[in-house]
């Protein structure tokens, strides 16, 4: 700025004026400092001038895998909306690891993010009161916030589960799996509470053998999914609880001798081409990134009030997996 | 800072040695410091803080679509490097508008990153050489840059469609189409080129008919394909441009009447399952992501040289679609 103002034959205020587009400045000024600028290569510097006002327009976006299918629509929303408020935006993965989880939380603090919109890992965000305190905008989606209170948007994924699993009894199977994600993960945790509920509506018994959570490698899938197929009281059907685990579920399937009926949590590209088409219980990832994101930069325009949480329903989808009547 | 240099009882330069880790501060102080700090509930300011030392371990990543799953593993390899180097990442998407481009990659230096990794929308990047001249590290990936030299990695784009391609031509087929993106992405007219320069090494004509280039959408790509299957002189093969294309063209296919063999380029999720197996030429995008970051960061640790220049090669995979025999 010094080499600037020396240019231009004017006072350092003057330049951080025009700079600043500030008033009080005579269009001749502004010109000259402007070629000043331009010959010296001066390059604009948001860091500064941003923390000058307080803001950065940046917001950091947490969640478990920016490869999974699920997810990447979900950042695709968020980042439009941020765009359409002139935001740039940080991401990164958890992994689904709280530590995780909470280092790149509080990097993208330590960055001055105004706003946050966290996929949690962790299921205490107590960490984050200081933060949320000093003004940083919280939004949670997908799962909710851990120990404390925060505006959150959700799938009611019990519900979604109890149609799906209803939907499998309706078409007559009376031992029915469930195989779920880690239950640590709370969305794994709500399905399997709306697979619960779905038996018990139906007065069906659920045997601990149908039931299995845990990571969603295909090895462990594959292995539970044959535990669950052979014994001597087979499931004649299966609710599988993500999308991970019903690309394996159907690679299972495919390869075993007899119809297996079929309804998975999430839609997938291609579900619909696969013989049998796969039946699903479908969530809108990018509904869900697109509410969080608006409702964080009503927050940040000044919206006041108590935390909200948002509900967002799941809905079936049936295209024949989850149609196959019990064979055994 | 003065604050908390008033409450720990030491100057401003003291806090300013603590906050920066130098030396020549007595461990006493540094408690001192530090206990002001917290007293204070003082946040750790990461821009100014980096802003002083020149670095921001912050980098950026412009491609053309977070949720399109090409890129979805790209980008999350991207993180996984910028993680292990301790840097940050911001992301976004062109939607294959250069204006859209510049603006996010302009908006990104001015928020001071150190390198930027780029998924070319535009065919120009002159706009970035005040940017590079002024120390922000660049890697062009998956398409080349444009008029200015940069370090790029990408995929052998002719010599996979080539491949693929003889493959078809192996397997009988005379009169083979080709349905690609829109030419002016470089990927696109890459692969146009493979696929002429296959079928002259094969002594095949191209009818203009067989041969189309536009946009992904669905409606797009489904009326192109039904002129080609049409006529007098219908296609009995295709080769597809990108992942998005084959997913409509598998839909229109399992419609058709008569069996139609197809080669997509980009393998995709499921792509065994569907009935036939559907035959790509894969390319690697966690690799293309993973190779751009490595090189990115050996530029910012300081490897001097001249630009590199980084082909990663695809390979077929033999699933079943490519391997039908012409029917017609």
């Amino acid at each position: 700025m010094k080499d600037v103002a020396a240019r231009a034959g004017v006072g350092l205020k003057t330049v951080s004026r025009v700079v600043n587009e500030e008033a009080g400045v005579t269009e001749t000024t502004i010109a000259r400092v402007q070629a000043a600028i331009d010959a010296l290569g001066f390059r604009r510097n948001d860091s500064a001038r941003l923390l000058r006002k307080g803001r950065t327009a940046s917001i950091g976006l947490v969640l478990e895998d920016l490869a999974d299918p699920f997810y990447a629509p979900l950042s695709r929303a968020v980042e439009e909306v941020a765009r359409a408020h002139a935001n740039l935006l940080f991401t990164g993965s958890s992994a689904e690891d709280s530590a995780r989880e909470q280092e790149l939380v509080l990097a993208f603090c330590a960055r001055r993010v105004d706003g946050l919109i966290v996929v949690p890992a962790s299921d205490d965000h107590r960490y984050l009161e200081p933060e949320m305190a000093a003004g940083v905008a919280t939004v949670f989606v997908d799962r909710p916030a851990g120990q404390i209170t925060a505006d959150e948007v959700l799938t009611d994924n019990a519900g979604g589960v109890r149609e799906g699993v209803a939907h499998l009894v309706a078409h007559g199977h009376r031992r029915i799996g469930f195989l779920g994600d880690r239950p640590h993960i709370h969305t794994a945790t709500e399905r399997l509470r709306g697979y619960r509920e779905a038996m018990a509506a139906a007065a069906l018994p659920v045997h601990d053998s149908w039931v299995s959570m845990g990571p969603t490698a295909p090895d462990r899938v594959r292995s539970e999914l044959e535990r669950m197929l052979a014994g001597p009281e087979p499931v004649t059907a299966l609710f599988v609880g993500n999308n991970r685990i019903t690309v394996t579920a159907v690679r299972v399937l495919a390869r075993y001798g007899r119809p297996v009926a079929l309804v998975g949590f999430d839609d997938f590209e291609l579900a619909d081409l696969l013989r049998p088409g796969i039946s699903v219980i479908a969530q809108d990832p990018a509904l869900l990134g697109r509410t969080a994101a608006r409702l964080l930069f009503r927050r940040l325009d000044g919206a006041a009030g108590p935390p909200h949480r948002v509900e967002l329903s799941g809905h079936l989808i049936a295209r024949g997996s989850g149609e196959i009547p019990p064979t055994h």
